[in-house]
């Protein structure tokens, strides 16, 4: 009775959460700009609303009836879901929630125009505002959950997952990262290859797309393909809307970020629509989220056998051009390493670098143990260590580059790549599982993975925990092993024993008889 | 205090609003098949959630209380119209409403498929099942609201207009037009003219309505124009959303659909921003609405004035067609009148008489004065009596042309033929106010009109009483007369004295001066 009170709450919520979602698509994708301002403030109040509907005491006391209910284990979960999500919102009070809005509001905005004008100084001051109202965020919630302040905050994007088991997983990435790229780069010299820098016809880079996501199994019944200018995967699990951009002179912007939301859609697609409305409906956190776009990006889709799928398409479309649309010189295109600037452009084995470099400073800057006046130094500092890169006087390729702290986002840099992590692990299960899934997918046909991770994961919405989910799709939780192979294999061809074997070996013997890790897990 | 909390409460409701609208407008535009069902169900709860804060118990206390605080005119106008979306929410019992939002919605999809077939059997039982629940709704609203049935229900859609005042009028009209529809059609066989046939170019003549909607002054910061199945006008009045469908062989419909729903998005264009959000900062009703269309299109866009100025505009756009794009040409082919079965693509002499006809048959309905199953019977009687046309056996270009009814709207068609009284007496109006007025539109020039309407009726909102608007605006409540005239000179040639002199005559006395009109207002 009290849980079925719940679940009607929960689904009206749901409703506004649809209104909003694709208001905010709209927003990105075909709103004129004379619309922005009734736009943002009919949004602003629908989540005004949706959080004190979160909030609400009635959820409090209806929580409390339902725990003496009998209830099935996907409703055991949605009840689990939905005490979350009150106590998440009834965490923090309504002056620091409306006060970080408005000050992450107030430097997100600025932060559009001084980025591109190199402009710290004005930056700072505002920056400053947003990182002393989140470290009050921090405080109310860690005293709600009883976790530290900084793990209160990662919780929230990818709910459970400890910070203490980060510091492990990227220091031993860190370490094997750094022992690395510069190896791979020395390698990359001798592998000389033709960039796709076109132009190609804009128009055909979207049929391109649209075809790719054909293959990809996107369900082109229940989603859609836009243009906006941060591409996103939008929309609501039974409408997913993509979208992405078009440059001339970049093909690989196009086709690879679609593919990387086709991963998000696919698992949005996936989801039970029985559940549909439902918290334990929706997907479990951003890493796993990050985990299905990296999956179809980064281990599926820039494999030699799904690049061999693509050769030919690219010929039909763009006309013959050999040099370009090569196998072989794809395979080289679109797995290029560089140690950059530019975390969003940057490629899969150096990405990992400038998520420790953020993870460590966020941590330190909601934990105290650092002024936000510090950051360029320090941000300097940890990229020439860790990338060779110098950053000094850059702040708008250094640390001005993200939105993400600008608004007010301190926890979600980890779930990038825990994401990774996760997909590497998840797809050399899979080839295990499946021994032909690479010649499958080299004939176009990702029917089986598919399949696999609608088994594995899409069906499986928030049934369980992300450590339940993963231990029962791959085995064991969380191993930076898998990712670490997967790099040495396809940067420097070194094949490790485990992925061809049937039957994993346990991480101490796997250790052993590897020849490239250390040994931090 | 109270009112406050009122204003509160109402811009929660509009921001709510605002999300259905965009929500509603991508369901018609871009929303791909399979999403229908997850749409349909979010914006039925969206719509029983604004219900539920409508009716809510604590506005009925909050509007007693605010009774007391002194308002200025706009807030006082404000709280009336909070009043009365209060008093419509709870005059119907919630078992009538869910009852009549779940027999519309399966009258109304049967009716999708039911139409094309011609099969008036299967429908007959369903739109019985929508006229008896609407009876009860007609009952409920006539108890609280102390007026008639059929009163009640049209008060809905045009806010205190009589039904005894749209008997007279469309008396008076029924018999003009009787008189004068032969001779019109005799005349325009003595003037023949080239069809505009095409095929014109989809993508041109998109280009045409674009062109054209700037012309007509249309904000494109604050709207756009995109493709649906059915033309509307929908979005929130700060990012208006009107669409249109084209044909390769019929160049009126886009064109003639585009300028009418640019006539209803500059209203919503033209209402006080400062009044956003707020009852009294929205359009006043469906008749004043639809006046602004159709001003937009049949008084001003099928003058010779304008078309003289498209028609250059046609040229350069699709190449010369002498014959077809001579401003002779066109204003003939733009005002043809046809007798004919449906109403939607009616000229606008014709059209009132089958509004008439639906005026009279849907009161009788709802006052129960007639059986649904005599339906067929009486529109073909009516239909050959008004118009001469045949429609025995033809239920689908007959009674079951329209989705109204099938969908529980009863009360809404006179609100299209007050409408085109009201724009021919505006139109009239500002022509006598400003004599330059269709010179300046020749030239392209339609700043004049633009203030005129800005500042009679767009700025207004629903500050007054349609009946004090008008006056206001016009000097008189509605008067047919202007429309009679308006009829007489554009198809006719029989210009009247009292649209060519400064000052306008008594009603009485110009009736005297008027050879045409038949006495009964």
């Amino acid at each position: 009775m009290s849980y079925a009170k719940l679940k009607e709450r929960f689904k009206r919520i749901s409703a506004l959460e649809h209104m909003a979602n694709i208001a905010d698509w709209d927003r990105s994708v075909f709103m004129p700009s004379g619309g922005a301002e009734a736009r943002g403030e009919a949004l602003a109040e629908v989540g005004g609303f949706m959080h004190e509907l979160t909030c609400d005491p009635q959820v409090s006391e209806w929580l409390e009836s339902a725990k003496n209910e009998n209830l099935d284990s996907w409703n055991t979960a949605n009840l689990r879901h939905i005490e979350r999500a009150h106590k998440l919102s009834t965490a923090v009070s309504t002056d620091v929630v409306s006060r970080k809005i408005a000050l992450g509001v107030r430097c997100g905005q600025a932060w559009e125009t001084l980025r591109p004008q190199n402009n710290w100084q004005d930056f700072l001051p505002l920056l400053k505002d947003v990182v002393d109202v989140s470290r009050e965020e921090a405080a109310q919630r860690a005293q709600s959950t009883k976790l530290s302040a900084y793990q209160s905050l990662v919780d929230l994007y990818s709910p459970g997952q400890k910070v203490e088991e980060i510091e492990i997983i990227f220091a031993r990435l860190k370490e094997f990262l750094l022992q690395t790229i510069q190896k791979i780069t020395e390698k990359q010299k001798t592998e000389p290859h033709y960039q796709l820098l076109g132009p190609f016809n804009i128009e055909k880079q979207k049929q391109l797309c649209l075809e790719t996501m054909q293959i990809l199994g996107f369900d082109f019944k229940r989603g859609r393909l836009d243009v906006s200018h941060h591409p996103f995967c939008g929309g609501v699990s039974r409408d997913v809307r993509i979208t992405t951009r078009y440059a001339e002179h970049d093909l690989a912007e196009s086709l690879m970020g679609v593919i990387h939301e086709t991963g998000h859609a696919s698992y949005e697609q996936g989801l039970p629509q029985l559940w549909a409305g439902q918290p334990v409906g929706t997907a479990l956190g951003m890493t796993l989220h990050e985990s299905q776009s990296l999956l179809f990006e980064m281990q599926m889709a820039r494999s030699p056998e799904f690049l061999g799928l693509i050769s030919p398409l690219l010929t039909k479309i763009f006309g013959a051009r050999e040099n370009e649309f090569s196998t072989h010189n794809l395979a080289h295109a679109f797995t290029r390493v560089q140690p950059d600037y530019i975390r969003t452009s940057a490629d899969e084995v150096t990405y990992p670098l400038h998520v420790v470099l953020r993870f460590e400073i966020e941590k330190d800057l909601i934990e105290g143990r650092m002024d936000v006046k510090d950051l360029p130094e320090v941000w300097n500092l940890k990229m020439q260590k860790y990338l060779g890169v110098d950053t000094t006087q850059n702040y708008k390729d250094g640390c001005m580059q993200d939105m993400h702290w600008a608004f007010g986002s301190f926890g979600y840099f980890p779930s990038y790549t825990l994401g990774a992590l996760t997909a590497a692990q998840l797809f050399a299960k899979a080839k295990q599982q499946m021994p032909s899934l690479m010649s499958d997918i080299s004939r176009g046909d990702l029917t089986g993975l598919h399949q696999w991770l609608q088994q594995k994961i899409w069906s499986q919405a928030s049934l369980l925990s992300k450590t339940d989910l993963l231990i029962a799709a791959t085995g064991e939780d969380l191993n930076p092993q898998y990712f670490i192979d997967h790099v040495n294999a396809r940067y420097l061809g070194i094949e490790n024993r485990r992925a061809t074997t049937q039957s994993r070996q346990s991480d101490k013997t796997a250790e052993i008889n590897s020849a490239e890790q250390p040994s931090q897990l």
